[in-house]
């Protein structure tokens, strides 16, 4: 027997029809003899819905009213659940995160999770109860309600699993597992069997949307079994996020290609090369919040250098009026960028005991003539920035160069 | 300084708009000095909206998940409400019923409030904010949501008043205040300035829906100020619900004339006047689920008697089955019954000390050639029933004979 965390999203959940459908899977892991604790998301649109009202309400909605809102979708969604259970003969009972509780800091839409009081959870089990706990949502020391913010139905799922010593947790979504690279871009794109925690927080960072990346890190951290599942197909086994060891012998040297196609790149030209100066470059993009991804500087030569990084699309204008501002105080030669550009990376912890797959990745590119402009590499991945319309092309050659469109 | 609890119903903050209007007009009460806490009902809609998600799944869905999820409608709208007070400028801070906490029983969806921990909100209080406390909801000594049915807000406003010792409880709804009848019927009806707890005890048990009747029970036990104004209107003064020793010196006899078209009429005819007779009548109608309203048993003669009472129209066609039971067990001769009955009521605490009244109501009656089938009365009210289609002439003419259209 074995006690299972399963999360259903928000598209697994958005009608009463769904909502049965989950319940009779839920029946049928419980037929199985296992434990099951449930963690479902919003119906999907809801949490929407709910920050609309607030919205025709006030431009910028006190925060801690603005999830005492945001957490009735998912309370919504576990009384449904339950309910659906009781019809399929299951014992079930519902918690919300405050009920539980679940206590988190009190920041407010992004609360952290502190801790997890799992007495309820444990009798309720005990008596035989499937329990439903309401994911995204906790209650801080004074029972305030708080959220964790968009995503963080996975990471409740997690912290439930840890705090439970779990077997398993089941992430249910509308794909049915992680895929060496978007199947839309890649016909041949395959499914993986298994990854690593490490590689799944690099595709994640990297614009794979399949799992939120904090919990990922917080299944990497308690050792959380994570399995990756289609909610809308009965068979497939999914994609096991696992530890590094666990991954079979003959594994391939790169997991994965991700991309972001939203990347905008900017450079400060001609900055002095002295102490500081990428904190007086990046201080006012972060003052003006405004996220920064890749960040490269190389080697200067008469005592300037050239500072680039890369910033979401969308954040593209400001940046650049951030940096005219930096420009004038730090007498740089000038600012430059680009919009019309997109970062590639190839995943894969195999490349640690591989040396060579940073030049097998550019004589990739280079045989389709992609000219790459900037380069990043980490333990386990390395991006290139290129050319947005080379994108698509990029993707597909990697793929093959890596060999990922055969089976492992 | 005083310290108001202002009720606000589903139609008083049915849309965004309406909830800024609410905040508008809290905010001019606080700005004469006042603290005021804020007790709103679901938007209108909403929670019809919640019960039919739950129907779609069940159609008996467990009462406590019931309470889980019908509970969300007031814990969005004291958020909005909060939101809407913090564009006002004023400090307002919501909290749901299990956060205050009001301590209920543990009835599912018609929980009864047991206690109010007024800890939370004196201090809120004290620190200058508005205090928006969901109504209609609350939490039982395990930490289970629990609602307190239909209509329930308003009685957890008049409990809040009761608990913070209020100065008044202002219950805003769509009308401007309590009538001598529906102005519907009567246009001459005019609107009571004061009525009694136990006057509005018999309007609103006699089908008169400005107040919900468990409200002005508690409102009475606990001597709160009670007052009905109108939430689309800034100038009225609405109705203020007194104890009786309040009312001024030179009151009318007749407050107002109630009636409740929905009556049905059953008599067992002929049933042996003996000892348990009604409880074998009623008793199967009870188990049935079947509310029976007025009860009547004239002396009886060659040892048997008739016994009738009246049941909601709905209710009619079922609770002649039950009595076709009924009547072969006690060997009764038959049963009859009418379901085009109506009721009309004269209520008014006058009547004490004013012998007449009813022989003064049943001439108005004859007057018009309309035939009592039956009578019923207690100490402050005299009930008709008569043919459904003397209704509207029947109120007519008796708030006529008891001056109910000339100014106080």
């Amino acid at each position: 027997m074995a006690l299972i965390v399963q999360k259903f999203g928000g598209t697994s959940v958005a009608s009463t029809d769904r909502i049965k459908n989950v319940a009779r899977r839920v029946a049928r892991w419980k037929a199985q003899g296992n434990d099951v604790i449930v963690v479902p998301s919003a119906m999907s649109g809801e949490t929407n819905r709910l920050i609309g009202l607030a919205r025709e309400i006030s431009a910028e909605p006190d925060p801690r009213e603005l999830d005492v809102i945001a957490s009735t979708g998912e309370q919504v969604t576990i009384a449904l659940l339950a309910m659906a259970m009781h019809e399929e003969g299951l014992k079930a009972k519902s918690y919300t995160g405050a009920q539980v509780r679940v206590l988190t800091d009190s920041t407010f839409t992004k609360a952290r999770i502190l801790q997890i009081d799992d007495e309820k959870i444990r009798k309720d089990l005990a008596e035989g109860n499937v329990v439903v706990v309401a994911g995204f949502q906790g209650a801080d020391e004074n029972g305030n309600i708080t959220t964790l913010g968009r995503g963080g139905s996975d990471t409740s799922a997690v912290a439930l699993a840890a705090a439970l010593k779990a077997d398993e947790c089941q992430i249910y979504t509308d794909v049915d597992g992680v895929y060496t690279t978007d199947p839309r871009v890649v016909p041949e794109a395959r499914k993986l069997d298994t990854i690593t925690f490490e590689e799944m927080l690099e595709m994640a960072s990297l614009g794979s949307k399949v799992l939120q990346i904090r919990s990922v890190e917080f299944a990497g951290k308690y050792k959380v079994k994570l399995r990756v599942l289609s909610s809308f197909d009965d068979e497939g086994e999914g994609t096991l996020i696992t530890v590094e060891e666990e991954k079979k012998m003959e594994q391939p040297i790169i997991s994965g290609i991700a991309f972001n196609r939203d990347e905008a790149k900017l450079t400060v030209l001609g900055v002095p090369d002295r102490p500081g100066i990428a904190y007086q470059i990046l201080g006012p993009i972060a003052e003006a919040n405004i996220d920064v991804d890749m960040i490269i500087q190389n080697v200067g030569h008469d005592g300037t250098t050239d500072f680039s990084f890369t910033v979401n699309r969308g954040d593209y204008t400001k940046a650049l009026g951030v940096l005219e501002t930096v420009k004038t105080k730090l007498d740089a030669r000038g600012v430059v960028g680009d919009n019309k550009t997109c970062k590639v990376s190839a995943v894969g912890v195999g490349m640690r005991s591989h040396p060579g797959v940073a030049s097998q990745m550019f004589s990739a590119l280079a045989s389709e003539s992609i000219n790459i402009q900037m380069i990043s590499t980490s333990e386990i991945k390395i991006s290139v920035v290129i050319e947005e319309k080379y994108l698509e092309l990029a993707v597909r050659v990697l793929h093959k160069a890596f060999g990922l469109d055969k089976a492992d």
